[in-house]
């Protein structure tokens, strides 16, 4: 059984190229990476703009929705990259494409590198009930892929004491989801973070730090940055 | 037959008293209001606070909760309530006590008075698609009770061309939603403003205004203030 190896970032698909440099010395020669662009509607167009990024690195590209058979693309795939665009939607195609299992198997048991921005990094953690996004379609579930043991609200943002709008500050929104029984821990991911996962060790990368809310700790919040993990 | 009398507010509970005002003259007398606090997880709390500012009003309030058959005192009620707080838990709320398609009988059949703010507006229209809160619980379905045919979006912000943050625009959420198949219009109901449905016709009330986003019309929207409607 191989370690666990995620990069999981708050925002945009920026990083990718850094994720497989990060990733080179430990998982050896990935050089195709397979591309999940459930997330956005036009997915030939996701893929597209992912391919000219990613090979200006130096790597090659499959689209998941290219393959006639998602699940087999799973299975032989060196890496795997889910982009962000709207969670629920994401998480209804990893479903109706029943890839879920065998992502979590390849990622938790063959240590294949998996790599998430934005929705890419909520379908990773325990559920996506601490997405921002809009549900704009309902997927069968909202427990994700699992691959570790809490949730994270991407785009993390500090409620802002000036602020005159009325809707629930971020923070006020993971409360009420720990107001329920028996949820995980939520961390905040700032724009600019991320998180690197290898094995049972979580090092948090990026120079804008994370929150970490604990069901039960009232307002006792746990600060993090990238030199206090 | 009475005709459907709402009124939807965007943000807080501020309009209760001008709202069963102007319901007032079409109504008679009302003077019990039904109030439902399941978007909140303190259900005694948030009842006494509604209760303390109607009573200054003049008006009695039932908390639903407190109600030994939450269906028969929908089937009794005179005006109904809904508070704002988490759309998800409220949907949920609603149907795990089976008072949806209640609610919707005696709005539009009997006429009763529905007042929604925030998440009890959302579950006016046609489903919670549009809400912005974090699914914390997972209701049987996105179909809301289904009072009038088109769904809003509360606590509506501009796109402000200034922010550096990267989540998506309200705006840009709301087009992801007319991505998909057979959406109903949105209405961006901005905070201050207010929608007083009577019968076929709707009225924007207060300062700020809304706008109407449409399925197929691209970045052709209709922005509506009170004297155009
Ligand atoms: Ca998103
Ligand atoms: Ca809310």
């Amino acid at each position: 059984m191989m370690e666990r190896r995620l990069l999981l970032v708050s925002n945009s698909t920026a990083y990718g190229g850094s994720f497989l440099d990060h990733c080179q010395p430990h998982i050896g020669q990935v050089k195709r990476v397979l591309f999940v662009p459930y997330a956005l509607h036009d997915r030939d167009k996701y893929t597209q703009a992912v391919r000219a990024k990613f090979s200006t690195l130096g790597y090659e590209v499959d689209g998941i929705h290219e393959a006639s058979d998602p699940v087999a693309a799973v299975r032989k795939a060196e890496g795997i990259f889910i982009g962000g665009g709207n969670t629920f939607r994401l998480l209804k195609s990893l479903y109706d494409n029943e890839v879920v299992s065998e992502i979590r198997r390849r990622v938790l048991e063959d240590g294949m590198p998996y790599m998430g921005s934005s929705a890419g990094t909520n379908v990773a953690t325990v559920s996506i009930c601490t997405t921002n996004d809009m549900p704009i379609v309902r997927p069968p579930t909202f427990a994700a892929i699992g691959l570790v043991p809490f949730n994270i609200n991407p785009h993390y943002l500090d409620p802002d004491p000036k602020s005159r709008h009325m809707g629930e500050t971020r923070e006020q929104r993971i409360a009420q989801y720990h107001e329920e029984a028996d949820t995980p821990p939520v961390l905040g991911l700032r724009e600019g973070s991320l998180l690197l996962v290898e094995g049972d060790k979580a090092t948090l990368q990026g120079s804008t730090g994370a929150r970490l809310f604990t069901r039960g700790a009232g307002k006792d919040v746990d600060e993090h940055n990238p030199r206090n993990n």
